[in-house]
């Protein structure tokens, strides 16, 4: 029995982890659970499983659901309720869906406690990989990705030796514009940004994916995750997402992860590996009846955003922080009116100019920088 | 260091063995040698190999070879001389890539001296999977195949659970008439037949390909590979040949294969796993480069002989056996012109229903019922 908790119940990611544990209840049971602010949903999710521990952003949310919850359940919030539901003493398994920063101190501390994470939380790798990485290593703790890619790359390693992967290819579906030209991306709208092709996600992401950003981002997890150097990830657009991602051997073989979009397959087997489960009504892939497959290579020039995030992550340190705050920033600013599609990539771009970047930054560091570029690219949008 | 017997050298699955062992002196020794007819090529591989052992077909040759090859490489001949070769002392492992039933003697003597085998050679598991697998079994033998097709799947379920496999995927390129319809197939020539799009290969081999009695044999197989069922083998139309197989898990995950269409790879494979090594001079795979993949579904009213493979297969005993025999001796027939081809499947089928199928069929009954086959079959044949 893995004994899991769940940071980020309420969002998509969060969700489908329930749905993994109602579908094996022999197998997984949640232990401690955050929902931040969806009382209902906090409600629901106790009278389901009866976690030993629930925490809410508010203190007033908490408050309330003492009223109305179970007695067996204790209530927390805030920081330190995230922080004591990731290191939950009955917890194996720490599922970080958390969106955001706030998800990195809960993080380091369940590390620290030698618990498996699984990690849907792209801000842990990309702004403290060096921090968590280090500390898994400490501690004896494994990092399994949820990701659809990563854990494509990680299934595509699985049984093989390190130093004998020669590349790791990450595939993008190029998002919403992909067929756009860059001068033809001039002036779109957030409406048809929101728009992707094969992937139902949140706003924040689907522009990342839009930008690229998305995939950027991802290269530097999958530079932490597996220990690769930059100069060995390589993007490549494949606008069906079918394959999932490749890792290549230095015999010229090539492994792939292939798969219907169905975001559940990554994250049961973050919670089921070394085993694999079955999943029900999960759509089966045919390939003939997806007829083609498409590959093209990226164009620096066209998805400046991921030229960005290659050049963070190869500078380190700090970096890589600024570039993810100033992005977040400005994808806010995007999504509600403020700016233009392309002023995300030059906002990112500023932001990384005004910064030198502190090499082995601690957790104060970056979650100081981290606000720091908030504040500064939020002064730069009117 | 991995001691090598190598069954059939002078082949293109054998030349490319040498080419393994010639980049990888550290690595692997050739201890023994079988060559068939060519003589020159037996001299060549002893100045360079210095095995202890070489094998002729004939006694004419080894007496002959005898006078100019230096004494420290032992001749032998014939029948005998491949058993030899197969079961010498110091080998661990043995290739067999000899051609046709031939080589079924020297791999089951091999097997039951727990040495490890890379299958090349077909009818080693068509004809007589039952008996290989069940010895491979009780002296440890590991069998490792040398197909690319089923290298690939042997990659997939690297480091994977057996009982979480819910499918193989063999991919089929289709062979030369694969843009053809049925009636299309009326008097093509042997010429055209022997234009595979993807491969350069041996003529019976690219015949097979054309009918796709191949991936019939490929199928039976897998079964005693991976000693899957039937209804869990899939073959799947993918005129590019770039993903060279795939599996299929229970969690919907699907690990494909891809690479290059370079043997070196899957042969290399099966002498290093479960390591990889550099080839040289191998041509990467770059998707971006190929651009598109197409898949298609099987018709098997239009490849009747993958169908009567199934057939062969799942009533399983000796039938296998007279699938294999009689295609050989059609496909022999059709490449001399002395028959259509289409009169290859209808000639396999006839001596499938002429038949009454042995279960358990000992290795005796194999090396009969395959005579017999091929008689009767040529004496259809004007």
């Amino acid at each position: 029995m893995k004994k899991i908790s769940l940071l980020g119940a309420s969002g998509s990611i969060g969700i489908q982890t329930l749905d993994i544990v109602r579908m094996h209840p022999d197998l997984f049971s949640l232990v401690a659970v955050s929902v931040g602010k969806n009382v209902e949903k906090a409600v629901e999710i106790v009278e389901e499983f009866h976690p030993k521990l629930l925490s809410v952003q508010h203190r007033e949310d908490a408050e309330s659901l003492r009223r109305i919850i179970s007695r067996k359940t204790k209530i927390v919030y805030g920081e330190e309720g995230l922080l004591e539901v990731a290191c939950h003493p009955d917890t194996t398994v720490l599922v970080n869906a958390i969106l955001g920063s706030i998800g990195l101190s809960p993080t380091l501390s369940a590390i620290e406690q030698g618990k498996t994470i699984a990690i849907a939380n792209k801000e842990t790798l990309v702004t403290a990989g060096h921090l968590v990485t280090d500390a898994a290593k400490r501690h004896g703790s494994a990092l399994i990705p949820v990701d659809s890619e990563h854990s494509a790359l990680f299934q595509c390693l699985n049984g093989e030796k390190q130093d004998q992967m020669e590349r790791l290819i990450l595939t993008a579906s190029g998002g919403s514009f992909r067929d756009k030209k860059r001068d033809e991306l001039v002036g779109v709208s957030v409406h048809d940004a929101l728009n992707h092709p094969n992937w139902s996600m949140g706003a924040k992401i689907t522009i990342d994916s839009a930008t690229m950003m998305n995939k950027g981002l991802e290269v530097i997890e999958a530079h932490w995750l597996f220990g690769t150097p930059y100069d060995q990830i390589d993007v490549l657009l494949h606008k069906e997402s079918i394959i999932h991602s490749m890792v290549e051997y230095i015999d010229g073989s090539v492994m792939a992860h292939l798969g219907t979009p169905d975001m559940r397959i990554p994250i049961q087997y973050a919670l089921s590996y070394p085993d694999r489960l079955e999943i029900r009504n999960a759509k089966r892939l045919n390939l003939w009846e997806v007829g083609k497959l498409h590959f093209e290579k990226v164009d620096f020039n066209r998805f400046r955003a991921l030229k960005l995030a290659y050049e963070a992550g190869r500078i380190g340190g700090s970096l890589p922080a600024v570039l993810n705050a100033a992005n977040e920033t400005a994808v806010a600013a995007f999504l509600e009116g403020k700016i233009d599609f392309l002023t995300i990539e030059e906002l990112v771009e500023q932001a990384m100019e005004n910064h030198t970047s502190i090499q082995h930054a601690s957790l104060d560091d970056i979650l100081e920088i981290d606000s720091e570029t908030r504040l500064r690219v939020q002064s730069l949008i009117k």
